[in-house]
This record gives C-alpha cells, sequence and structure tokens, in this order.
C-alpha cells in the first residue's frame, strides 16, 4: 500500500481554525504556481535529491565497494554531522536489523566521551571509517577524522583500506585527501545539499554498509516522485502536507509543526525532518521579514505522556503530522488468559500494535475535540520502501513550502558566523 | 564548582527584546511573591519532589535490594512510560558507564518491535523486570508487564524474582498484585506526580540497580534545593530560569524555549526537560486561556547544523537556556602533527572538549548579534552530583513558572480524554 495522507482534521469541517472549501479551491491555485516553478527549477537542475536516475552509476559503485567489504569489518563509523549524519541515523534506527553485522555508528558530534569509549571498543582491523562532508571543509568532522587516522595509524594499519570518503567531487579538503591516499571516494552531487542528501552516498554508503535495501528504499522515493508530479493537490501528498501546514502558518497563527511517528523505527526520522523543515524554511523571507515553522519531533504513543497536555491545552500555535504504521512486523499480544490487572483488562487477546493504532486514533479524536487541527501520514510499514517514499515525501514538500514561505530552501546564511566565531576564538587564543 | 547561570544575554544591554533594569526589579519583586507562595505550599506539602528527606527510608530499601541483586542480573528492564521513564532514561544517558553490568534497558512506548528484539536477546534468569506506574493503571505498562510475565513463567522462573515494582504505597492496581505475589515493592510519595519523581524510587531504583552513584545525585539536589531559599533572583538559579523565560514569553513573545546541552550525556535532560516544562505549564490558566511555553529539546555542537538557521533567521519567538559542561573527563586531542586539512588547521594540538566550549560561546556570541536572546547553565562535569542539581534546579524552576503563568504546574487534565477514547475503541470493537 502506498503512502496516504488523511487530511480530514484539518478541515473547517472538522476544527474551527481548519480549511474551508473556498481556502481549498485558492490552495489548489497557489499549488499549481508552486508546482510549475518547482518544476521549471527542477528542469534547470536545481534540486539534485530528485534526479535519483543520475545517481545509478555511483550506486553501482557503491554495491560493487560493499561486496569488496564483506566479512572484512565488525563496525562501520561514520563521522559527520547535521545533513551529513542525521540521513544515516534515520535509515539504521529505521532499518537496521536485530543483530546488525557489521554494526553501524555514527559519532554526530565532537562531544569527546562518546568518541573516546566508542574507540575503546572497536578493533581497529575491523573498523571502516566513513567520512561524510559535502564540502569536505567541516571543522568537527576534520577534527574527528584526524583523532581517527592516528588511531588508524598506530594500530599498523594500512589508512586505505579503512577510510572510505563521501564528499563533492571535485573540490574541497576531503577530496584532495583522497586524490593523494588513494582513498575509497565517493560523490555527493554539487546540487545537493547536506540535508537533501540521504538519498545520495551520504546516507546510501553507510546503508549499504550496514546491509539495508537501498533499491527498495530508491524505488519508495522514485514511485514518491513519480505520485507528485500531480498537480492537483488531493493526489500529490507532498504538495498537500506542504500546503495545508504553510496555510495552518499563515491563516491561522499555527507555525509549530509536530512530525509524531507512532512508531520506534521512524522516530529518527522526526529528527531528520527536524532540520529539513527548520533550516529551509527558518529565514528572511523575500521582504527581509523573519518567517518559518518551527518544527519539533515527538513519538506516539510516549509522548501522550509528555507533549500531549501542552497540544490539548497549550496554546492554539500547533499542527501535528502524525506518522502511522499500518502493520507492525512481529506483534506481541497480551495472553489472553494472562496477568492483566482489571484496569487493563481490555487488553486481554489484545496486541501492542493494536493499542498503539488505537492510541494514534484516540489523540488525533482527542484533539479534534478540543478543536486542534492535525493530519495523518499512513504508510504500509517501517520498510526500506516505505522510508524512501516517505523522505521523499517531505523533502519536495519542503521545496513547495520554500516557494509558499517565500524562502530559498537551499541555503542556510544563518549559520555561518557561529562558524567563524569558534574558528576566531580557537585561533586567537594559541 | 556549584551549578552556575549565565543571563547576561537575557539582558536589554546584550539584546533589543531584553530585560532592562526596572525590569529586572520587577522581576525581583514578583518572584519574591512568588517563592513566598511555593514556600507556604511546600509547608503544605504540595511539593512532595522537595521532601528529599522523606525518601531516607525508602532510599536505604533501595541500597539494601540492591544489595541483594548484586551478580544475579546480566539485565535490567524498566517497564514504564512518560514520567515513570524520561527519568531513568536521562539518567543512564548520563551517568552510565562504558562497560555496564548490569545493563539498564527502557521499554518506554507500546510499540511492538523493540520489546520483541528485547525478549529475544534477553536471558529470563538473568533478568529483571522494574514495572514503574504511580497510579498503577497505566495501559501501556500493565500490557507490557503482562506479556514479560509471561515471558518470565514461561522460563519455569518465579515471578517473586524476577520483578520489583514502584508504585504507589497504598492503593492501585500494581500495589495488590505486590501484596498477592510477594513482589519487591517501592514506593512514590503520593504527593510527587510522575515528571517530578526522578528523584523518588522511580529514577533511584533503576540507577541504583545500574550501578549509578544515588547519594551523589541525592546531595547535589540538596545543595540546589537549599540554594533555592534565597529570594532574590541572583542567588536563586531556578527563580532566575524560571522568572526569565516568563518573562521572555510575556513581554517578548519568546514563548518557544530551547533546552541545548552541550554534551552527549545531558541531551537526554533535554528531553526530561521538554515533559517536565511543557506537560506542567501547557494548560489553560485561571483565566481559562490556553497557555504555556513551547519546549524544545536540542543538544549542541550537533544542532548548530539543524536548528541555528531557524534560531539565527526564523521568528523571533524564542530562547535558547544552553547547559555547559565545565570539563570534560576523557577529551581527546586532534594530534599536533596529525593530518588535518588546513580548513581545519586551527585544531591541530586543540582539543574535542576545546572545540565543543568555542563552539557554545561561539553560537551564543552569534545569536546575541542577531538580536535573539540567551542563557547559559553552566555545571562543573556530567557527574552524578551535577546532574542531581540540574535536575533539582529545573523542576523548581518550573513549580516558580507554574505561579508566573498561574497554572497548576501538578496537574494534566488535557491527557484524559484521549485515555479514554483509546479504551473505547479496544473496548467497544471485540
Amino acid at each position: 500500500m502506498p503512502l496516504t495522507v488523511d487530511d480530514a482534521r484539518m478541515l473547517a469541517a472538522a476544527v474551527p481554525s481548519g480549511v474551508t472549501p473556498s481556502e481549498w479551491n485558492d490552495l489548489n491555485l497557489r499549488f499549481a504556481e508552486v508546482h510549475h516553478a518547482v518544476a521549471r527549477d527542477r528542469a534547470a537542475g536545481r534540486y539534485g535529491f530528485l534526479e535519483l536516475e543520475a545517481q545509478a552509476a555511483e550506486v553501482a559503485r557503491i554495491h560493487e565497494y560493499v561486496a569488496g567489504c564483506v566479512g572484512r569489518f565488525d563496525d562501520v563509523v561514520v563521522l559527520g554531522i547535521g545533513g551529513s549524519a542525521l540521513g544515516a541515523i534515520a535509515l539504521r534506527t529505521a532499518l537496521a536489523p536485530a543483530n546488525p553485522a557489521p554494526r553501524l555508528h555514527v559519532l554526530d558530534n565532537v562531544d569527546p566521551l562518546p568518541m573516546s569509549r566508542l574507540l575503546a571498543s572497536l578493533d581497529p582491523a575491523r573498523t571502516l571509517w566513513c567520512v561524510v562532508s559535502k564540502s569536505g571543509g567541516t571543522v568537527e568532522t576534520l577534527a574527528q577524522y584526524a583523532i581517527a587516522r592516528r588511531w588508524v595509524e598506530q594500530a599498523g594499519l594500512p589508512v586505505k583500506w579503512h577510510f572510505a570518503i563521501v564528499t563533492d567531487p571535485k573540490s574541497g579538503p576531503l577530496r584532495e585527501l583522497t586524490a593523494r591516499d588513494a582513498l575509497a571516494a565517493f560523490d555527493v552531487p554539487p546540487n545537493v545539499g547536506g540535508r537533501f542528501s540521504v538519498l545520495t552516498p551520504v546516507g546510501l554508503l553507510p546503508a549499504a554498509l550496514a546491509g539495508y535495501d537501498v533499491d527498495a528504499l530508491l524505488a519508495g522515493a522514485k514511485a514518491m516522485r513519480e505520485r507528485c508530479n500531480a498537480v492537483a493537490l488531493a493526489d500529490n501528498p507532498a504538495g498537500l502536507i506542504a500546503s495545508l501546514l504553510w496555510r495552518a502558518h499563515q491563516r491561522a497563527g499555527q507555525g509549530t509543526h509536530v512530525l509524531m511517528p507512532y512508531s520506534n523505527a521512524l522516530q529518527a526520522i522526526a529528527l531528520w525532518f527536524v532540520q529539513l523543515w527548520g533550516e529551509s524554511l527558518g529565514k528572511r523571507d523575500a521582504d527581509g521579514i523573519p518567517t518559518g515553522p518551527t518544527p519539533v519531533g515527538a513519538r506516539g504513543a510516549t509522548d501522550q505522556h509528555s507533549l500531549l497536555q501542552l497540544l490539548m491545552d497549550g496554546p492554539t500555535d500547533k499542527v501535528v503530522a502524525f506518522v502511522r504504521v499500518a502493520s507492525h512486523g512481529a506483534d506481541l499480544t497480551v495472553p489472553a488468559d494472562g496477568d492483566v490487572p482489571s484496569a487493563a483488562g481490555f487488553m486481554k487477546g489484545r496486541s501492542l500494535g493494536e493499542l498503539l493504532g488505537a492510541e494514534a486514533d484516540a489523540t488525533a479524536r482527542a484533539l479534534v475535540s478540543a478543536g486542534r487541527p492535525s493530519m495523518t501520514i499512513t504508510v504500509d510499514r517501517a520498510d526500506a520502501r516505505a522510508v524512501g517514499e516517505l523522505m521523499m515525501c517531505l523533502m519536495l514538500a519542503t521545496v513547495y513550502a520554500g516557494a509558499l514561505y517565500r524562502v530559498n530552501p537551499l541555503d542556510q546564511p544563518g549559520v555561518e558566523l557561529g562558524k567563524r566565531l569558534a574558528k576566531e576564538a580557537l585561533t586567537d587564543t594559541r
């Protein structure tokens, strides 16, 4: 079953701030313009993340490289931060098997403790390091690389066999290094930014090394991309999500957008979405006004016991996008004759998956009764194909939302000053 | 070094929306009233989480129980959700040693996959289950308990030796069960709600079983509680945090409060804080108006590559509270003669801890240059005493903020409807 978006609880028939029929027509007209503009920019090569076919050669190289790694490594460590890490973390959380071989680690911070602990637990001879930075100049990643490299050298191992680099195809410090030392290297297309890069070697190399089904992931993404050729909102899931969230912000002041998967496997996709939605849209618009929604990641049913109170009774500035999984693989059933106190007696013979589904449904209904809007994205199951669909859907929604918010979804001008100040501080005080 | 709060970047001298000297006087006067009201309610027994001395007998029982468990278990599994899980997760993330024995697991969702995987990996004879629910009637937890109990019984093991219960001292389904089956049981004081319960057996039993320093945790909490006897904001860290965040919301529309530890160890305290701040304050105020701040958890330096763009250039509705760790235990240094590309050449001979600190400082300075307020909470190191200080500080800040927002910080009326609807759905369709 392909991904669906249920928008019934975003409509005026359900909640006071919802979309009226005439607004629905306006939204469709506006989205048709957005769709046209995005199609034009896509044809001009602006959205490299949509050019999945252009990845075919790199994907073939990844498969070949991974085939050569089989049996050689117990641990694969990704060094990367932000968009160079969140995709791999999201894929690992969704797709890692019960007993992964090799294990996939992501060191996405310069906190010394997790890195020193990981180093202490690894066998250098059985460890592969994936160094990921599009520009090749990310300070955090280069610092980690220098430490990891020394660790490999001190074990007397050939650097060449223990490092794989993912970076710009032509330029940058990491690219120079791969040339100098003949390291395995994979390309991040120049027209794909970090937070849109999960379906390039940034996400695909770690995924393939860890044994996830990269081809199914790409097939799901392609299927979603094709569906989003539709101009009508009702047929374009990404367009629908973007239009409804943007409109809720503009018309009803609902600028806090909560993505809440009812699934532990999909929870890290919410973290990945927080970067995608926040960094793409949180900026000055065409008039120089600070704008953009605030994304929040959550997880059901757990966060019913954390965030739900705020969602129900707090400020009316939020929309919840639930993500549900239609079928859970290995479900667990409460024994029909088990020791279930009467407070939960109705759970006898019921499965945890049923409880999770009933809670998701009940929470959406409770929100409606409080006049709070929500939508529900449903995927068939938490597998590679569905993850590909979902991630492509959210990336396309982000590009559509950029046009609606009148911002450039591909840049991040606000993060440069902090980088410069940190560098100055470390340089000055030497 | 005790915990400090640096408020310089919350003041009008630093940012346009900051506190002016006359506002500072007003805030002090208002806080004096709040402090008085909280002291009065504390004397009336309203804030059980402050009555750490009353925990002494239960702490002694925990130490005794844990002594009897030494060597018997390889794995301890907490079954709990929301406030019954977040404290244990925060403590584990902060305090777990590199090679924990026993390992501490927390199943805080009814997602079947993580539970079935964990069951498959455990040895029933070497596993202890901690079932945590203050009311004893939490459906999710009771369902997990029934499944775990059957799993223990099917292994032919005595239930009595493999379950420990944390619940209300007198009533509720779990309390009845402990009486019936003579299970080990520990009390959640009736005047301590889930999200304030980390320093009761809810957090302390798992922490002690996992070998963390429970006494240092409590000592840190007590020290902070004593400091907060001060009425002057400058001397009361919790009062200062609450007053500044509340005032930013009321006067400057800054109602999104980002807690951003620059430490992987402290990152789960941000998740715990999200529940504490959101569920305590997100509700209708004394006039029935929906109110409350929206808490967001983040982690530095990683989220400079995710949220910072939004914080710098997005809507001016946010305050960032950084949490910094003054000294990192096992730091890692970039080799002075290592392979560091020139883009990161200034890192030669520098440690990751230095980089983390420089980035925290640079980010705060960058925010100020964009006119965005922040404060910095600094703890000496990420150890049990500092965690006790920090958690007590944030719990007290929450109670103070409840008085400022004019809400009851101890209830959660908005979460009941969803529970009822879920139960009805599972009952009706049988």
